[in-house]
């Protein structure tokens, strides 16, 4: 994978970059909508394209191996082919659902033995049979496959935990440079820098990620972060880690975050967010504004017939009225979900867009000071 | 209303027409997808009109009546405009909602009282407040006020309810006749002939109907059929009612029904249907083609990864495979919903155009007969 700076703010660490994928390019910073198990959730991959314009989405390892399976999948041609997407895809390792959705567990040196929350099925996952699963999905970019540690961990147990994501990521690795890809495209791999929220342990993780480096790891993702512990905290840790990643790779912060969360994140140098409020929240009746959050079930938007969102770069945010859409919710219709993702992710990739133009005009840091109260305020 | 009759099928009773409302002309036969809230379940409008072809849709008095209520439809300026579609609307009355949804009820000369199955609140319909309902709603063509009856009364009852169903639509037509739209464009009303399956009480209902014949009369319905009773009884009614309805004036059997329903209703002289099926079934895993229907859930999808239907006229049918929409169904994913109401939509108008393009031919009942066998076959 490719990966070149185009510009970077002068006033922060905010980078605008574009990476190349035998899918196509990616312009960064950039926001990837999540779909869990090939697709993301109430939303056609058309208008993902089209009116969202999403440049790359996720799939979930754990998900994807329970269901369909990597029998279907590799019958498919993997999961491009499978789920009709022609843009880049990065799969997660599954780790982390392994860690937080499945009961029994037990984890080892070898790997991680755990119980499907479908059918109670027993799997084991290990670096290497991770590094196999990832190679039959299919995706451009794959992650190394590691222990989440929880946010509120003590610094023994961060400590324990990065010890195990190291020697992970050593098996990872060497698995990864020995095998090929299945599907005539390149695949590329991230390692994960873990060390919960102590320094010291951030830092050796990234010192040893940086030991494995070579052209086979396409960029570094940033772990263990938006997973309970202050968001001040996730702010000092990019602060550490962001400047000793390489300058030429780009740097993903998993599962983040509020629109605040990603500019303050693009504001120390992250180039790629992915995470699942905007269709998860929208879901739920929570909207996305440049001019702050609306909750679509509140009163006071019943008779509003205004545009959902006159700022909106979707065709729901001038087609629809807010009366309609709280209307839909009220009355506990799909629709309503479905407009409120579309709008959403719309939003999220109008962020990242919006950001990197004030990166490349030069004056990403103070635009950012001035957005994000209004970002976090209530409507 | 104006209604003109393109062609009749010389071996049965097939018409072809067009008919015109402030809003557009629709093509019949013709399948109006059913937006009971305001919304056709898990489908956006722009694909409605350009993926699925629709012409006309339906919205249900009851529903809107409780929600949003009159009071935010007025203030949208009616429901074209409160869900952003600009064809024709056609609204039925509401009566079979509060025979079918509510519990206590209370039925008397006057009108109907009944409890929202929402809040419990009490409500009462006349045919006089009823008219005013649907002129605040604002469809193109409302529907008279009436009873009814289940598929498997008795003549008594069945003769009890007519009587009603006469006297309500007496008053119906009265206050229809003496009052106007609200929003600057025309609406018509259709009588909806009832007698249950006792041919004297459907030709007494008839005749009735007509007595009250003049131009605010865009159309007749044909209610109180697939409500129970056995379908030759219904095809039956069919045979008896429509050839005595005026054959300038288009007629609609209500919430009819299978694609191999419609095409039979059709041959016996019927315009329009209406129906949840394409919908309801769909959002269970329930696909209608030209081929037969298929349960998506079905093992046998697992891996066929050919297109979900090379015959059908959606995007979704060259776009997405059997085997990535059963995965979807299996997962519980709403996209899956999505899909199949899109596909089961777009059937249906390819189904009622295809039948218009041989009544035009002159070969419609030739043809229906062929075709009949396979639509209910299962794959």
């Amino acid at each position: 994978m490719k990966f070149v700076l185009t510009a970077t703010d002068p006033a922060g660490s905010a980078r605008a970059g574009v990476f190349t994928t035998d899918h196509g390019q990616v312009e960064t910073p950039i926001f990837m909508p999540v779909g869990t198990v090939g697709s993301v959730k109430g939303v056609y991959h058309k208008e993902l394209k089209d009116d969202i314009g999403a440049q790359i989405i996720l799939g979930n390892t754990y998900h994807l191996y329970l269901r369909p399976g990597l029998e279907t999948l590799r019958a498919a041609g993997g999961l491009h082919k499978f789920e009709s997407w022609d843009r880049p895809i990065l799969t997660d390792s599954g780790g982390f659902q392994v860690f937080s959705l499945t009961g029994i567990r037990k984890l080892t040196p070898e790997g991680c033995t755990f119980s499907s929350h479908i059918d109670g099925s027993r799997h084991t996952f290990t670096p290497e049979n991770n590094v196999d699963t990832q190679r039959t999905i299919g995706a451009d970019i794959i992650m190394a496959f590691d222990e989440c540690c929880p946010g509120d961990a003590d610094e023994k147990y961060a400590e324990k935990s990065l010890r195990l994501t190291q020697s992970w990521l050593e098996r990872f690795c060497k698995r990864f440079d020995t095998t090929e890809p299945l599907y005539g495209y390149s695949q590329t791999m991230f390692p994960i820098i873990q060390g919960c929220v102590y320094p010291s342990l951030r830092l050796l993780a990234v010192e040893h990620a940086l030991s494995l480096d070579n052209d086979n790891r396409g960029g570094y993702a940033i772990g263990g972060l938006a997973v309970g512990e202050p968001t001040e905290e996730m702010y000092r840790m990019l602060e550490l880690v962001c400047p000793v990643l390489p300058a030429g790779k780009p740097r993903y912060l998993m599962g983040v975050g509020t629109p605040a969360n990603i500019l303050e994140g693009i504001d120390r140098g992250v180039d790629m967010f992915d995470c699942v409020m905007p269709t998860r929240n929208g879901r739920n009746g929570m909207l996305f504004t440049w001019d702050g959050v609306m909750n679509m079930r509140n009163k006071k938007w019943a008779d509003d017939f205004s545009p959902i969102d006159p700022k909106g770069t979707s065709f729901v945010d001038s087609q629809y009225t807010k009366a309609y859409l709280r209307h839909l919710f009220i009355s506990g219709e799909m629709f309503a979900a479905m407009i409120a993702s579309e709008h959403n992710l719309a939003f999220y990739l109008d962020l990242v867009r919006t950001a990197r133009r004030h990166i490349i005009e030069g004056d990403f840091h103070s635009w950012k000071e001035s957005v994000v109260p209004k970002l976090m305020s209530r409507l």
